[in-house]
């Protein structure tokens, strides 16, 4: 899959050394910390890696890439699972990790700017004393900008909404070096192309993000959490379709199949019935929360839910919300030197019961273990496979289920990706998901970066 | 401020007319109603007029453009006001408003599909009956297509967010007459560039809308007015901003300063008193609702509002919400013979109130009458003139409070435009805001349409 066309010179990385000195990673170790993903892809090594301290590294680094026409390749926390960091085409790896600071907290506002490499749980910790959060939560840990780039949703997006509608703008290095903010923070605004909803979601291929610009929430006064059982998977997402369809602004509303709990059983040692099941949260006032409760009961009920297992101290919330983060994790070590093969796809909510249906009964005839997990409120979900990386045969059977799925959800007017982004595992699926829109990315990928300097191979060829 | 480099020569229309017949409008009292606005921009007429039947005609009409080289300009109702749809370099108006199907609703989905004709009040009166509602409102009977095309906003983006929230696909004839959908109908999506949103705002300048997607709500168990006159405009953008700060999801919450509540009075025949007030409107269940309500009165109360004033039954909002809607035209009809200059900026919300202060005293120096109104929940305010478009000496005091208006907006971090667009009077105003963010809308628009086909001179020369 490497092809040597993003590859940065001995010349080049003589001359970058120059400007960074020891601050430039040469050493095949260091390099390796960054050719590997979260998930199943092949390792790739860059020809180098930056450490960046500040802005200004950004820009030099751009600047020697447009000289000596390398690829450059943003890199936070790691976490992406489609191969999205993994230079393919070779380059320079630019971690942006050591911009961490928490530049402004707007309380007033309701917003806060912050650099890429803030990790969300660290935003968090920071936010808490002055009663804010920040929503999205994609399980990982990631940086913000790691999330901005990959258009992260996860747990909380049925209720609070996506990385789209939680980037208030950005602060970008171009392809001509200039930093170049793409918007104020006015809460809306009709002044020209929406260009913060263009890089978000762009996976580092048209700049660097240098600063994001986040709406806050402010913590919910009732915080509830609840653990509901099924007697199928169809009675727990049908649950979850109707109350989403009743407008109830439930926070959380997350699928786990019986293998996924029994997977997280043995792995947070915890002893859920293994059932498919439902993990719930609700925010807000505490007669909002009570009447969501109530809703939300009657209608587990009515699909074959058990009563309600109950979360309501913080830290029986936390396990609870730690075993679900670590959900992934427990379906891989399902089996000893497996590696994770992590995909998602979004439907139409009222196709999604049939969606996961079908792909149920698919992973039946799967000879590699499997378990199902999403986002029900979005139509979102994912399946994640625990494979042996040196097996040929496993690579080659999951790859077709994965194309089926895939298939599955575009033909039920779905999207190949609800929040892992394209990379370079879904290339093909996006094509066959927009035809003809991907020649107007390809599009605007030339306008804006006309050398091909950013992420080069990743979304599209 | 017309040139001609966009213009349909004699044999451009000539060729459209062999292929359209008759349904090319080339007299000029046809052509007249597609060169004015609903502002105070000098009418400029198009070469012709095409009232499109059918998205091949777009198709059809998009070939002779590139053949011939003229500008073609959408139009919906023609409600924009920043003169968005006045073909001020010539070229050929394409009418959509009969493109006007409801394609599809698919309720179990809360999704819609629809041609870009359709009237917002149509949607909604064709949705009630399966108890969903399309939310955005900006006032006028717009088109879906403008406003998707202005990103629309309106009184209920506090809760439902804009068309940018809830446009979840379009289908656009983009420059080489090619049909593109530009995503699928899940609720989310990380696949590639997000080319919905770039389209959602362009103004028509990147292609034209034949199908939008957008996202539908039931209509709330629960819905109740209410009216409250204060002291101060001070106090009552103080109270909305209190009530966003601590999360209640109102669904509106709209503010009318004393001069606009007298024109109010006058024009739609009521008797508020001539105070800054509060329109709100609350959206829930009962108990959600009265707790809304309660938290509400609480915090008017305390920033020197007076009793609320019910509008429970279905009637008694409608004449409430039909007087704000009618706003800009009390305003207008202030003065016999006069016409509107509407403007409007958003600033974060915790500057609100400085920034509506500063307008005031502005406003106070101003001898043309001008009126604010505004969706302060999201930070956004209107000042509408009534202005008397013969004198050059009063078109030119309200360029220059405009003007300061939009650097008051900036300089607290605000944009130029909340929501209604760039058009062609805000084009320099956006270069204030956005700077060289401006040349990567450039570098887009030259993208897409090579040859500039698409409402040209709009949003930047």
């Amino acid at each position: 899959m490497r092809t040597q066309n993003g590859s940065a010179s001995p010349e080049a990385i003589h001359a970058i050394q120059g400007h960074f000195g020891d601050r430039l990673l040469t050493l095949p170790t260091h390099r390796a910390e960054y050719g590997k993903s979260e998930c199943h892809f092949e390792p790739v090594l860059p020809d180098a890696v930056l450490r960046a301290q500040s802005v200004d590294d950004v820009v030099q680094l751009v600047k020697f890439a447009n000289e000596y026409r390398f690829s450059l390749i943003p890199y936070g926390a790691g976490t992406s699972v489609e191969g999205n960091t993994i230079p393919i085409h070779g380059g320079v790896t630019i971690d942006l990790s050591g911009l961490d600071r928490i530049i402004a907290v707007n309380s007033s506002d309701l917003d806060c700017v912050v650099e890429p490499g803030v990790r969300r749980e660290d935003l968090n910790l920071h936010l808490r004393d002055q009663g804010l959060f920040f929503p999205i939560d994609p399980g990982a840990n990631a940086t913000i900008g790691g999330m901005a780039s990959t258009r992260a949703s996860g747990t909380n997006a049925v209720r609070y909404g996506t990385m789209r509608d939680c980037v208030l703008g950005l602060k970008v290095v171009t392809a001509d070096g200039k930093i170049v903010r793409t918007s104020r923070r006015a809460k809306k605004s009709a002044a020209g192309y929406d260009l913060t909803g263009l890089f978000v979601g762009s996976e580092g291929t048209l700049g660097i993000v240098v600063e994001v610009n986040l709406k806050l929430f402010g913590i919910p006064e009732t915080i509830s959490s609840a653990v509901c059982a099924f007697e199928t998977t169809r009675g727990a997402v049908q649950s979850v379709v109707e109350l989403i369809q009743l407008g109830v602004p439930v926070a959380r509303a997350e699928i786990l199949d019986d293998l996924q709990i029994q997977a997280v059983n043995k792995w947070s040692k915890l002893e859920f019935a293994e059932k498919p099941t439902l993990f719930f949260e609700f925010h807000g006032s505490p007669a909002s929360v009570a009447e969501q409760i109530e809703i939300v009961s009657g209608i587990s009920k009515a699909n074959g839910g058990t009563e309600f297992r109950w979360a309501e101290r913080l830290e029986d919330r936390n396990v609870l919300w730690k075993a679900r983060h670590d959900a992934y994790y427990a379906t891989v070590n399902l089996r000893p030197g497996a590696v994770g093969w992590a995909t998602d796809v979004c439907v139409p909510i009222g196709s999604l019961a049939q969606c996961i249906d079908e792909t149920q009964a698919d992973l039946r005839t799967c000879p590699v273990p499997a378990t199902i997990l999403g986002h029900v409120g979005d139509g979102n979900f994912h399946v994640v496979f625990s494979i042996d990386p040196r097996s040929d045969s496993e690579m080659n059977i999951v790859e077709a289920v994965n194309k089926r799925l895939i298939a599955r959800a575009i033909a039920l007017d779905g999207t190949c990706t609800g929040e892992h982004g394209i990379g370079i595992g879904k290339k093909k699926a996006l094509e066959d998901e927009l035809g003809c829109a991907v020649d107007i990315m390809r599009r605007i990928k030339s306008a804006i970066d006309p050398l091909g300097i950013f992420n080069t191979g990743k979304i599209f060829s």
